[in-house]
């Protein structure tokens, strides 16, 4: 009994997320926990007790993003350019952010207001992914020191979540996140 | 009687305004239009008559921050530096977007997709009033050409979203709308 109920169980969480990521996807970061239970045809207590927040919902949601991104960081370590390799690995964060719905949400602050890096995994995943790529661009003196893998991924969130109902979201965040690396400062 | 049921109306629409303005200010962007409601001892109907949109009622709150920001951009033109003018100005614009919950919603673009500057009214009328320091800083060439009042705005109600749940917001803002001044080349 206990291993059918652990095989059921697992069943349930598999479910949950399927339909969870299909919402996230068409409804956004507040998608609704209830429309997720009904259409997974289990209860909300079901529900609550695989994702206890809705940030652990968006955070599962978006693992598979999370990943790629990981291993794209680890990639591009072998580019020569350390300026550009840091500058693609971040256009790839804007792009998933402007098209994955809910991910710019699990890697934004906690609403407990917790530490970025501590109380965020997806966003810890990514600042230990990209921490290399930041650390050999700013050794080459190719990108100023001041900035952190967390500043830029926070700059990011925000400008996807400013531009969320922009006419073309994409190339306007892209635009925006672009301006912010140039800086306000004419070219000299 | 029509003279009456208008003074009542007003009455109503300022009583209505002050307890949206606290209600925001307590919850944010997101506050109950029915508490707002029952705190003002009207119906949701009529809130709804007098702010037929959740966007319209932020406009509304943010209407003397809003003027307090225009003047301020006015006097600024007498600032003999022309970039030390603009992003004193922009400093502000982060000063009261991250203090006054809703600001950033209200200059945010608009839910219908609208372009900021024609289908935001709070947005135009910041742009206007600070399009002269912009022109100023780029003719001097203190500034660069490439952004405009609204691509700035637009990436401090960014950052303001993606740090308000930070322990410390207000620094932490101003600290990440400088990183994108900058931009993310190191000192020359």
């Amino acid at each position: 009994m206990p291993g059918t109920q652990r095989a059921d169980a697992r069943r349930n969480y598999t479910r949950i997320l399927a339909v969870a990521a299909e919402e996230v996807a068409a409804q956004g970061a507040n998608a609704s926990l209830e429309q997720i239970a009904r259409t997974a045809g289990v209860g909300s207590a079901t529900v609550r007790r695989h994702f206890p927040t809705r940030r652990a919902l968006l955070e599962a949601v978006s693992h598979d993003r999370i990943e790629t991104l990981r291993l794209r960081a680890h990639d591009l370590t072998a580019e020569p350019d350390s300026r550009k390799a840091l500058l693609r690995w971040l256009d790839d964060v804007v792009a998933y952010c402007v098209t994955a719905r809910g991910l710019a949400a699990a890697l934004s602050y906690d609403t407990a207001g917790t530490d970025p890096v501590r109380g965020n995994t997806c966003a810890a995943a990514l600042e230990e992914a990209a921490d290399p790529l930041l650390h050999r661009a700013v050794r080459d003196g190719t990108v100023t020191p001041d900035a952190t893998v967390a500043d830029l991924i926070t700059l990011i969130v925000g400008i996807t979540l400013a531009t969320e109902h922009h006419p073309t979201p994409a190339p306007e965040a892209n635009r925006l996140f672009h301006l912010a690396v140039t800086g306000l400062s004419p070219a000299r």
